[in-house]
């Protein structure tokens, strides 16, 4: 099963988003967890890989699952571990291998083009406080077909 | 990927614990996520079925990989879970199906025959604050080769 891990790196003005070449699709940085790792592990190294920056502090956010859906039946099915991060060290790359990356303000990201459980996600993180919990299906043109949600109370 | 989920239901005296009977350790209750479930809904349908009462505010507490080393390579990898709750509704039933349930005082949980790696776990819930990250590899005798941690900072 893929486990992605992603972070939301943020001050009160701008986010550090990802833009994907291949919709033109934008993401807060992140990627795939390898074996033997943990979710923490995966963020950092993931983080560090595509953007040259070090997370400081990561905090969990957002545990989701990810059902992709066929014609008829469950066609794949993934997790992801969004978290959030205050400051980072380190120099930012040039170029990330990944995308464009760039400093969104953070009023504009409900603009951007992106899959669209992600607007959910973003606005958690962005605005909201705690743990979110939640399914997306998905189709394989990656429309959204339905998503639910649980937010964990402080 | 097997993906286990779990609940350390506790108060300030003791804790609701479950007796495996294949080795005679002692978990705190929960079991596999089912396709298409959240963790936060796995781990309240879990809880459910093996003690009979409704967890009220779940806290993720801890995000784990387990590795199982064969002879020579990986033998298989799951990730688990580990949630807190203090308070729960419903009617805890006499007999679990999974086990021997029993609340247990906090302060004799440290002398339970338990997987070894548990220990850190149980510790990190029922002691300290935050989530803990971790990996763990064990052998095919589910003994502990080696483990480490991170703990997030809030």
């Amino acid at each position: 099963m893929q486990r992605i891990t992603n972070c939301f790196l943020h001050n009160t003005k701008d986010v550090l988003l990802l833009q994907k070449p291949s919709r033109n699709w934008w993401v807060p940085p992140g990627g795939k967890m390898e074996s033997g790792e943990s979710v923490r592990e995966a963020v950092l190294r993931e983080y560090r890989e595509e953007t040259g920056l070090t997370l400081l502090d990561p905090l969990l956010r957002g545990v989701f699952t990810f059902l992709v859906m066929g014609d008829e039946d469950l066609f794949s099915e993934w997790m992801m571990f969004s978290f959030e991060a205050r400051s980072s060290r380190g120099t930012i790359l040039e170029e990330s291998p990944e995308g464009k990356l760039e400093h969104v303000p953070v009023e504009r990201t409900a603009g951007l083009p992106m899959a669209e459980g992600d607007r959910t996600i973003f606005r958690h993180v962005l605005e909201d406080t705690g743990v979110l919990y939640g399914t997306f299906h998905y189709d394989r043109d990656f429309n959204l077909l339905h998503s639910h949600f649980d937010k964990e109370e402080l």
